[in-house]
C-alpha cells in the first residue's frame, strides 16, 4: 500500500510516500515558499535524482497539485492509495489517528487560533487533497493526540475555571507525533516494552519540548495551550511570569497580536542572544566571548535540567534520559551541559559515546544506573504507520 | 536596644518590637482596616493583655501614629532605638538590610508598578516614621534581597533582551525576608552550618513560593518578575502558558489591569475549584466528594512536587525540604502528598511524626536519605535581627 504523508505548513508542504507496511520510502519533497514566485519543489526518489525546481505557485492546492503530478510524472511511483496528514492541533478531541471527515476539518478551524500557523494550513491541505484526489482515503494524525491521556492535575491551570469550560484553556502539549517515534526507539535501544520504562524526551530543534512518558502514557509534556510553553526555544520565550505578559504591554502600549509575535518570534536563545535563531550561531558567538550567547546557552540549558528534575519528580524517577531533534541529535555540547549536575538521578555520561558516537546510542557508561540515549525521529514514518494501521484495522 | 519593626501592607500595619540582642518580644500589635471608619487596632505586651480598638484610621500615617501613641502610654515599653521595615520589591539594588535614604525611597517607587500592593504603602510606612519620629534610625529590609545573588541563566527570561535593559525585565523572587528564616531554621534542626546544606524550602502560605538554597546561596526562587510566577497559589495562577494571558484577553476583551486581576486575585486554588482562597475549606469540600476542589489540591500539590525535582536538578542534588507558611505547618495531608513519590530522591516520610508531631520538627525516618522538615517562619524575627546587625556594624 502507497501511503502519502502530507505535512502542510504556513508556507511550505512537505510530502513523502511511503510503501507499507515495509517502510520503504518511494519517494520524498517539499514545496516551500508557497505563494511567492520563486517558489521551489524539492524531489527525490528511487528513480530520480534530487533536484530543484523554481516557479511560481500561488497556494496550498497549486502546491499539492504540483506534489501529485511530480509523482504521476514518476514511473516508479504506483498509485497513491491513502493520504496521512500530519495536523496540529485537535482540542480534547482526538487521542489518535482518525479517518479524516467534516468533524475534523471543523477542529482545524475551531483551535486555529491556538495554532494560527499551522491549523489553517492544515485544513487547506485536507482540501485541496478531496478536490484533487476525490476517492482517495484521507487520514489525521494530531500533534495533540499522545497527550490526551495527561492526568487533569498535569494539564489544569490554575485560572478561573470557567476559561476551561467556555474556551478548553488547558495544556494540550504538542510533538505528540515525535515523541510517538522517540520513545518507542528508546525503548528499542533500551530492549524493553514502552509499558515497562519511565522516559523523560528532550526533543530539541527550533522548537524545543520535554515530556515525561510513564509506562507508555504520556503524563506531562512542558508546551501547554499552545507551542510556547515550556523550555526556552530558538524563538519562542518558554515559561516565563505570566505578569511580565501584561507588564510589557503595558509599558511598550502592545496590543495582544504584537505581544504573541514577540513572546513567539522574537524572544528564546535568539532574544536573549540577539545573535541568531539557529543555536549553532549562538554557540559559535559564545565560543568568541559573546557574553550574551554564553547566558542564552545557559539559559536554555538550565531550563532542560529544570524540567529533567521536574519529569523525575512527576514519576517517581526515570529509566532513561533521550535526546532528540536537529540540536538533542547533534549537538554533544548541549547534552552534555544538560547531564552535568544530574549525577544524583543516577545519569553518569560517557564522554566518548557521547563526543564520538554516531547514530542512535547510549551515551551512558554500561554502569550508569539511569541511562541518557540519543535517537532520532522521523514524525513521516508515524504518520505512514498509524495511517496503514487505522485502515488495516477498520478496512477502509 | 528596642526595634521597632513595622511591616506596611495595603490597608494593615504590623508593627512589633523587640529588645535586642536578646530577640525577646516585648509588644506586638496590628492595624487593619485602614481608611475605614471601622479600622481594627490590635496589641499586646508584657504588661496588656490582647486587646482590640475600633475606630476611624484615615491613612498609614494615622495608623502608625496610633501605633506609636499605643506604644508611648505602655509604661512596659522603653523609647524605640531604631526601626526596622520590612520593604517588598527593591529591584536590582540591594542585597542586604540598607538605612534608608532618598533612593531607598526612590527605588520603592521605582518598582511599583511590579509590586502595586506593596510598595506603595512601604513607601507611605516611611515618610510616616520620618515625620512622627525624625530622630529615629530607620532601617530597611527587601524581600527581593535574598535572591539578588542568582546566577545570571536563572534570573533571565527568554524574552528580547531590550526588555531587560530599559524595564529590568527578569526574576526577582519574593519572600526573600521568611527563606533566610526558614533556611536558618532548617540549619539549625540539621545541626549544620547553612553553607554545608542545600536545602528546598517550600513556603505555603496563602502565597506560595519555592526556594533553592545552594550552600548559603539563593540559586532559584519560583516567583518571578512579581509574586505571581511559579506554584500554584491561593489566587494567583502561578505557571501557565504565557500565550494564555493575551488569548484570554483577546477572547474577554481584557484590558492589561482586568487580567492582572483575573491572574492575580482569581485564580490559583480559588479559580480552580470555586470553593475558597482558604485551602482548607477548599480540603474540606475536595473531602465531602467535591470534584474541582479535589482537582484544585491535586493540581497545586503537583506544583510544588515539580518545582522540588526541577530544584533538586539545579542545585546537583539536596539534603534537605523544608515546609514551611500555614498550610507547610499545619497541613500533614499536604506534606504526605508532596512527598509521595519523591522516594527516589532519598526522602522516606515517617507517618508519625508527620501526623502526630508538633512544632519545628524532623518528618522523615532516621534512615532518610534526604531530610524533611516542618519550621516556623517568623519574618518580624529576620528584620529585627538584620537591622540590628546593620547598625552594630555601622555604628548609627
Amino acid at each position: 500500500m502507497n501511503i502519502l504523508v502530507l505535512n502542510c505548513g504556513g508556507s511550505s508542504v512537505k510530502f513523502q510516500v511511503f510503501d507499507m507496511p515495509s517502510e520503504r520510502v518511494i519517494a520524498k519533497g517539499m514545496v516551500e515558499r508557497i505563494g511567492k514566485t520563486d517558489a521551489v519543489l524539492h524531489y527525490s526518489s528511487a528513480r530520480q535524482e534530487a533536484q530543484q525546481r523554481v516557479m511560481p505557485i500561488s497556494d496550498h492546492k497549486a502546491a499539492i497539485s504540483m506534489a501529485l503530478s511530480t509523482l504521476t510524472d514518476d514511473d516508479s511511483i504506483g498509485a497513491i492509495d491513502a493520504i496521512g496528514h500530519r495536523l496540529v492541533h485537535g482540542g480534547e478531541r482526538y487521542t489518535g489517528a482518525v479517518f479524516i471527515d467534516d468533524e475534523v476539518l471543523s477542529t482545524l478551524k475551531e483551535y486555529a487560533p491556538l495554532a494560527p500557523l499551522h491549523n489553517p494550513p492544515n485544513a487547506l491541505g485536507i482540501e485541496a487533497c478531496k478536490q484533487l484526489m476525490p476517492d482517495i482515503v484521507q487520514v489525521g494524525l494530531f500533534d495533540t493526540a499522545l497527550h490526551q491521556k495527561l492526568p487533569d492535575y498535569a494539564y489544569t491551570y490554575a485560572l478561573p475555571y470557567r476559561y476551561y469550560e467556555k474556551y478548553r484553556v488547558r495544556r494540550y502539549g504538542f510533538h505528540g507525533i515525535a515523541f510517538t517515534d522517540i520513545t518507542e526507539r528508546t525503548a528499542q535501544i533500551m530492549r524493553k516494552p514502552l509499558n515497562e520504562l519511565r522516559i523523560i524526551s528532550l526533543m530539541l530543534g527550533s522548537g524545543t519540548t520535554a515530556n515525561a512518558m510513564k509506562y507508555g502514557r504520556s503524563v506531562d509534556v512542558s508546551t501547554g495551550l499552545t507551542p510556547l510553553q515550556g523550555l526556552v526555544q530558538s524563538t519562542r520565550s518558554g515559561d516565563i511570569d505570566p505578569a511580565a505578559v501584561t507588564y510589557i504591554m503595558r509599558q511598550e502600549g502592545l496590543s495582544t497580536d504584537q505581544m504573541d509575535d514577540v513572546l513567539n518570534k522574537q524572544s528564546g536563545w535568539l532574544g536573549i542572544s540577539g545573535v541568531s535563531n539557529d543555536l549553532r550561531e549562538v554557540e559559535q558567538a559564545a565560543a568568541t566571548g559573546n557574553e550574551r550567547a554564553r547566558l542564552a546557552i545557559d539559559t536554555f540549558v538550565y531550563s532542560c535540567k529544570k524540567y529533567v528534575g521536574a519529569y523525575a519528580a512527576a514519576m517517581g524517577g526515570f529509566d532513561v534520559l533521550a535526546f532528540s531533534g536537529g540540536i538533542g541529535e547533534k549537538s554533544s555540547h548541549i547534552r552534555q551541559k544538560v547531564c552535568q549536575g544530574l549525577e544524583f538521578l543516577g545519569i553518569e555520561l560517557d564522554q566518548e559515546k557521547n563526543n564520538a558516537g554516531i547514530g542512535p546510542r547510549f551515551i551512558t557508561t554500561e554502569d550508569s544506573k539511569t541511562k541518557a540515549v540519543v535517537v532520532s525521529v522521523d514524525e513521516e514514518l508515524v504518520i505512514a504507520q498509524q495511517t496503514y494501521d487505522l485502515i488495516d484495522r477498520e478496512g477502509r
